[in-house]
């Protein structure tokens, strides 16, 4: 497992592929680098080809910073696939669930800025999505950030609940994404009262002085297996109620937003910010 | 694991394999590619070779869309094995089997239109089968929608009850579908109440910067296993019920259908039409 | 997993393997064929090539139904080992155990009939078998039917227990057989009302356009293993209950045919409906 | 799993390894067939062998029957191990460990009588042993005839409670057969009430025809684990019980027997006989 | 897994690698052994190649203390990542996590003492660490000593709880080694009341003359796993509520330190000890 | 996995590979072998090897019975570690440690008597060791011995207990063996009245003639490992209790024998002897 550079890291590696391009005079490869949090050397090279083959595309002569931000976009989210036809109310039923992720985060104080949301399908299985990008580079997160993250994620469900009163099949991915965060809270990160201060994931070998041998490769008991289980639910059912809660009281500028969407296939950061300015004052923290 | 190509990309195959093979003026290669969910390339291009063969043998000079459709058939279902006698009991049985799911299907608002329903045993263990096609290309389902599935899976084992007072290993296959479909509500998908909005599935590595290390290979904890199992359980009973009361009430019908099945051994999606249309009217949503 | 060729696949089977060797006049392949159920190719040449052994050994020109017969019996039990030889009071036990499994037969509705029966020590392990084969072909089982299948199964360790008010280890392989049987009821073929239709047994791949992903490898729960572990049990114990019952009720017909078996070492189709006949008569289904 | 020649099959093996080898006229292969059960042919060939050694050592120009026992009894516990010298105590305790086997098997109906015990050490482990033989060639096992074996088993633990009111670690190997024996009484041959005539071993594949597929390989419940347990443990207890009771009434000839053992290390079957002959008259079956 | 050497080991193994590299008269291997114990080898040698490094670009012509230092520093805790710019509020957070730990470990008389502590992001991962040496070498080590050493992993937590009421991710490393040492004193060390004096991991094979076999691999009992759990967490918890309220009781040390550190981003020993002497006195053993 | 041999045996290899060897007229090769139950071949040859090593260090022209009895030593507890340099308090700990384990020993009737207790640190990780020899070659181990060896196992940490009223790391060791020991007496052995005669350890096939087939792999009920470990836990904590209320009794020998050691390092088996001789009387047995 090799993590991601860092900012610092991320700006100069995008300097290094640039070296012989020709870049337009507008762009900023800070920006890009600010926008591309996880990303490895090697997703870094391939957007900076990619928007070297759009300019190509386009026949200009220089690479612009549009070219740039839709490369790293098709890098975080897949080619567009426009082949990807779907019907009129599906379409819909996505609209609604990227704006509730977007509403959801936007009226958030520790949710990552929203950078863009969009239902034109992309990649093998992206219907639309929503993508978000932290203000400043984060190192460590607080309980309330990952909280934050976990409402966000289920924006998307308690959109379709709040307009369709249904439920689909396209959540899965957010609740897989949730879970997992849960369990660490829970398991990794300390931050469940029930469970406690211990940690009940990874048994790795640990480096201790005087104290002979590994870590002991235990498996937790079936209480503390149904205790972690309840804190992981209540949880992500909490964020639920909490995402339910702020749409309900937003719903016209869900809707707003889904239609929108449904007009325009993509909204950027500055378009929604727009739209969504209001509703961080409306909430008190 | 490489999903199915789209509406747009069979279309775009078939197309292509369709290159310099002579096909009759009535072929639609559209209506091929709607009647084909969820085939892959090698799929496609096998069910065009398939029908190839057909004209030579029949002695046509092109390829007609009768002789396409009989191709695709045979790739979704196996060869014909006519040797395979069943006796007139068990011929009944299969014909009743395949009725109830015909009837069932007929009678929900989200279940997809029955395409064909035939009672010529095929491939190494079909005995029968009820060929549903969607209506549109999906890329959603709906909580309904996977429930009528269920309803529908289970309509030929209610057959068997209404009719026969007695059960038969001839729906081993539909409880394991319906097992599988109905796990997925609940571990998957979201849908199930007393399990609530936790992913119990696939433990995926996940992608969260600055959270390091991967989704957690944790297993659930007995209390949450037997809640699963209970829901999975509630759903699968009341698919059947709701079965079992559609075919009760309906009655006639599936007599009707059974005997014709066993007079004529297939039904098409027009024939079933006709016999079932006044079907979903009968039913408010 | 290759399953076995049909009826009319062994008859042609048995034809292609014939083809050269000089077969008597009285011969049937077909008749042959119908004794074989579950036998694959290689099992139908291997017999076939028994046949014309026995024939060589006997000096006879042409291979007659006796020796096929002969030879079929040699695939399906094992060679015979006259050395094997059991003391009189061991050859009592399996003559009365053997003779259990064929009154109980006999006496059910459902149940194969009886093709043959014998203490003559065959094979690895065989002390005595009995050998049923289905009145016709059969691709569907009904929930009496394999009901009495169990039932039959139990009607060697019955009789042993009403003649001898004893158990010993004989039954091993018929108890492994039932429980096989019953699990497969109550976990694929949903045929047990406490657990319901739920699959609980292979978890395969499912084909699903529109859902994305296999059957969750899922185990089940502590509870639903109890209940289903009960389910088994409580079939199995009837199974035997009932299998007590017949041979209590037709003791003298038990005793007669245990008694021929020990006199005569074997029994077959004709000589058994002979002494049986009147057994189902005797009993309203 | 190859399984062991039965006596008319070790018969056969004998004659033809003893092809070439100088037989006195005193011997009876047939003798040495006989107390030879479980031998497979390389142990029959190796016994042989052994006997023409000892032939050779001791200066014979044939091989006596003498030798042929002695090599059986090297083949069947290892070599003698005359270095291996026990003090005073720990002697007495293996006398009377050996002795109580001896005398419980005497005591009942349906125990292998006893060829030979012995306190000279053999091979890596054996302190002393007991060797049975049946009386017959035996395929099928009674229930008593097992629980007989069980309380043989038993017999040495009882012994050295009886006499030294204390346990060693000399019943190891004794528990471990007797545990294997009574989870295989509950498991595979169906002989305990409280579990029924349930299988709970080996999960084979199992030849169904018209049941597509294979046994599930599923694990019991935690419940019925707990009940097979129970029903272990109570069969185990019972032998206990038995053989100290046996041990209780018949110390007198435990005693005779221990001291004879002592003093002459090793009783063969008649010396035994002479001694415990009146034990099975005064025991009422 | 080979252990490391100890304090002699250390210095014998610094005198051969530092043979032929030029040391400055201020130069003590023995402090450079004493600060590093569970160094092997190959972590020695390579602090001495850095340290030669470090004077190389220094343009020094001998080794300095000063460079030794760094260089083990950097073998310790990794490379310093000065591009790794946290933003001012994860500052502050980390130099108070650090902080925290450097209390409670100042105010516990079986802590190792605080080397230094640094906010200066290094390695992978690092973003600030406490460096603890022991003060002689040890080969025991006390329960209160291991106590103690869970208060201080625990000091990070706490000092973020006292001054920010709110928890982070920044904890995760601390909880995994805690938890590991809390489970060696319950399972292996014997210092759980609860638990008792059973070895509840490794089952490794154990020289026992006269019991043959191995060590039972032989898992525990839910009930154990339990127990185990609830044990495990008691300590965690004390050990936080100890650190908890050692740093309330200390807060104007914690912020006084966190300030310090914030300002001149690491303090070593002795500075750290100017400001942290009181702190023993204060506290009565 | 291949025993050690017995007293015989390592007398016979001894001689083997002291041919060639100058042997003092002093050695006793039977004293070496009586001090070395557990040594394979090659650990004896090991010890001659070494045993010359020490007398040409020596400049000694024979081997001496003290080099053969340090090379023993060396053999068994590892090489002398001399720079492994405790602290004093440390150094006390491990004395009081040996003391407790060397003066409970003495106190049982059936512990093996003490040959030597030393604080010189040895190999890897032993700091002190207690050096038993049994009185005469055992095959069989009585209860009461089991017990005394956990009861001298427990007296480490019983002494540490009584002296400083506080539990270090370094009883790990003995609670590892002491725990592999009550398991095997519980699981193997059948020495526990809660669990009973049954042998829950090794599943490992079992020859029965008659009865087909292997030992079961199966797995105890939870209910049975709570039983087993409840047991185990009893004879640990009994053993513990035991030891602590010797050493209570016995306390100024314990000192006296810790001072000893501190001072002159190491105590043999005579020395010992003078100081414990009177303890053995004070207890009835």
């Amino acid at each position: 497992v090799i993590d991601a550079p860092d900012l610092a890291g991320r700006i100069a590696i995008l300097k290094v592929h640039a070296k012989g391009k020709p870049l337009a005079t507008d762009v900023s490869l800070e920006k890009i680098a600010r926008s591309t949090p996880g990303f490895c050397g090697a997703d870094l090279a391939n957007a900076l080809n990619e928007a070297a083959l759009l300019a190509t595309r386009r026949s200009h002569e220089v690479i612009s910073q549009k070219d740039l931000e839709e490369a790293v976009e098709k890098v975080v989210a897949g080619p567009e696939r426009k082949s990807h036809r779907l019907g009129d109310e599906e379409r819909r039923r996505v609209a609604f669930h990227e704006a509730g992720h977007a509403v959801v985060a936007a009226s958030l104080k520790d949710a990552d800025p929203v950078h863009k949301i969009s239902i034109v399908p992309r990649g093998r299985a992206t219907l639309g999505y929503t993508w978000q990008v932290p203000a400043t580079e984060q190192f460590i997160l607080s309980k309330s950030a990952l909280l934050d993250r976990l409402r966000s994620l289920m924006g998307g469900r308690a959109a379709e609940e709040v307009m369709f009163h249904d439920m689909t099949t396209g959540a899965a991915n957010d609740l897989e994404k949730a879970t997992a965060i849960a369990e660490q809270m829970v398991c990794v990160f300390g931050m469940s009262e029930g469970v406690g201060l211990v940690h009940y994931a990874h048994q790795r070998p640990l480096f201790l002085p005087a104290i002979e041998g590994d870590a002991l490769p235990r498996s937790v008991s079936p209480e503390t297996a149904t205790l972690i289980d309840h804190e992981v639910r209540q949880i992500l059912d909490q964020a639920y109620q909490d995402a339910l809660e702020i749409l309900l009281a937003k719903r016209p500028k869900l809707e707003a937003i889904a239609e929108a969407l449904v007009a325009r296939e993509t909204l950027d950061g500055e378009e929604l910010e727009g739209m969504l300015r209001p509703l961080k004052a409306d909430r008190p923290s």
